[in-house]
């Protein structure tokens, strides 16, 4: 199936100075694959293995084999193209996922993909070939938008998720996951965990607001925040609003506020990018004259140094203790979610800054504050991420959108890190 | 149907000193009442108008029969049993109402409406006649558990509720009060707003915990807390908790625990009765990692003193807005209710309290935090209520409860008012 000519290597300063991706090719590529579930306001349904998905994975995996792309799907369905390199080593790879949010857009993940093959493209325009092969993935599942958890086919992939456990988990419509992959026909002969990957690059969306915000063109992704989701619950005693003596209430509602603004305050004063969100709250029994006896509301923080992260969560829980004793009420937590801050490799990360400002473009390092694929492979091999600019940070949104100008920019960083990562170089 | 023996008055001292209710009677009226609409927990749901309340009326009419008043219904269903005075004078009204919420206690209403029974099975066992004819009244629809507004009966008694309206209102099974009264057979021919009457006294339980915490036997009520509901609609912009730096949150669910918590300090410095309750809170969309866009919540405070409660909204309101500018969110308000403080007539306020202290009675002058029907009624004459505790302040609960010593001591209290209001003392 690969059809790769094989050339006589080209030099990297060759590269790095000439080589340019085709960014209308990118993008015709990025609005085909986005009529595929296409939806209201422009935006793209494409749950994990639904039959939109399946028209999705079909389509993108013609293209890798008219790439001369040699395709492989393993048991999970992860697909993984690979075009050869002059020696037989393992392949550096780049990829994302395909499948979306119920209300998504075209770029989470798409455009990581197809980013992967216009660098193919290109490098077979041009006829270069790598040392190290190049390998173009998508990972089963990255969204858990039907099924849990999120970045399933990379957690099968890396191996801390179990086959058969992913295999077995029920989604939304009550269906499982090897159920859906048997009917789209997505259960491939690939050994899972092949293979072997030498470096592995994402190109990805921001989701966020902070590039657009700082007027830069690149984000250097230094890893992955730390996830600490917590639910609180509190327990109280309902009582009459005009009957009940202010020192003589133990109301719940008012000591979870109490909490979530204690945690906005000390997230504010620690700063070092700490994050604190309160999304999710109710009252019991919630009506205007009742003092409610029971709020549950969840809190999320997130930080890069684990150190920090877990100074915030104890201080807010100190103070949650406190005023719980204070209001005389009964208060219990439980972790919903608890993820260790990922940090990616230092060399591909400044590899990353040094080649865009190489190329004139404004970029930082950053973290990303959303989970990834890249996340998950940092595991087995050295990983890096390039952000581009979402405009007004919007994600998993119809709206989600990204000008042209920076879809090119982080096409060409992606090409000359991945021609410098397959030619050896960095790592 | 008055077959009261018409006798010689009896000097007031006399019956201060020595005439006393039958608390083992009126506790089996109590008892006896409560069973219908009994649900399971010891309570009782009888809500308005409905076959429960139309069983409840026709008993309680029963009993005034039997103790010869002279039973009239007037066109919104309120029930008045009169017992004949010496001289061609307006009556001296005690009662309350019999219906109750959808999960209701024995006392709430029915207390007021029994005792006041009782009252005039001590006054013609005692073959007491008084100068003033002395009336029972339950009045319609006091709880609005079923139909808007609460106190629906003594509105339209007291003309501020016009009877068209009355009988217009649509409950929360779709019928109207007027479908409802016609078929419970309790369209009355007494015209709206009759008897004028000379002064209205209403014996009740607290609901609320004061008197319990503080050990008290009686409450010589002041009048009835002037009360604020306000909504808050806070609209702010949905974003990623993941990666949305802090400083660039427009945070709609944030500002609203803000203003709430602000809430609780500023009663709690203001002290004077103040008090303030967020009962009700909804974010939209109310998911763990997504910063909510739309928060609503609702605010209700009280206060005697109309000066405070407005101070109290303004300084809310101040912080409210800065609030919402600091983050960057829209703010918009509207009253849900709002009624002003009620003040009863001192010279009744006062004459309980003597009466109680005469009696050994523990008691303290204090405002009604709940609305009552006398708070209506108070627009038209001299009005008063006496409160005996409620155990753990517990109200429309079906474990409300009241000791028989307590409803007894309130029992008498009522018994000696009314004697002394119906013998033109006092008024």
């Amino acid at each position: 199936m690969n059809t790769v000519i094989r050339l006589d290597r080209q030099p990297a300063e060759h590269i790095s100075a000439s080589l340019k991706i085709n960014i209308s090719r990118l993008n015709q590529r990025i609005l085909e694959l986005a009529q595929v579930g296409a939806i209201d306001g422009g935006g793209v349904c494409r749950l994990a293995l639904t039959e939109e998905d399946k028209q999705g994975r079909d389509l993108v995996i013609e293209w890798m084999k008219a790439l001369g792309l040699s395709v492989s799907i393993d048991a999970i369905g992860n697909v993984v193209g690979i075009r050869e390199g002059l020696e037989d080593l393992p392949p550096v790879m780049t990829g994302s996922h395909i499948d979306t949010v119920r209300t998504g857009g075209k770029y989470d993940g798409n455009l990581g993909v197809l980013a992967g093959l216009e660098v193919i493209a290109t490098l077979n325009d041009a006829q270069i070939q790598t040392k190290h092969p190049i390998a173009v993935a998508f990972f089963t599942n990255e969204e858990g938008a039907r099924f849990p958890p999120d970045t399933m086919g990379s957690l099968v992939f890396q191996g801390e998720l179990d086959l058969q456990a992913a295999y077995d988990t029920v989604g939304i419509d009550g269906t499982t996951v090897y159920e859906n992959l048997k009917t789209i026909g997505y259960i491939g002969e690939a050994p899972v965990g092949h293979p072997k990957i030498h470096a592995f690059i994402e190109l990805h969306v921001e989701q966020g607001p902070v590039l657009e915000h700082e007027g830069l063109q690149l984000g250097a992704v230094t890893g992955v925040q730390g996830i600490h989701w917590v639910e609180f619950t509190i327990d109280g005693i309902s009582n009459h609003a005009g009957t009940t003596p202010m020192q003589l209430r133990h109301d719940a509602g008012m000591v979870a506020m109490q909490i979530a603004t204690m945690a906005r305050r000390l997230v504010k004063q620690v700063g070092q990018g700490q994050l604190a969100t309160i999304g999710q709250i109710k009252f019991t029994p919630n009506l205007v004259n009742v003092i409610p006896n029971k709020a549950v509301f969840t809190l999320d923080i997130r930080n890069t140094d684990q150190a920090v992260l877990d100074h915030v969560y104890q201080e807010i829980m100190q103070f949650a203790k406190q005023a719980a004793l204070d209001e005389g009420v009964h208060l219990s937590v439980r972790d919903l979610a608890k993820s260790a801050p990922v940090h990616f490799d230092n060399r591909i990360v400044q590899h990353i800054e040094n080649l865009a400002k190489q190329s004139h473009l404004s970029v930082k390092k950053m973290p990303s504050g959303a989970g990834h694929d890249a996340q998950v492979i940092s595991e087995v091999c050295p990983t890096g991420m390039i952000f581009v600019p979402s405009v007004a940070g919007l994600s998993h949104n119809v709206k989600e959108f990204t000008h042209l100008q920076d879809i090119e920019n982080g096409g060409n960083i992606l090409l000359k890190v991945l021609y410098d990562l397959a030619s050896g170089e960095v790592i």
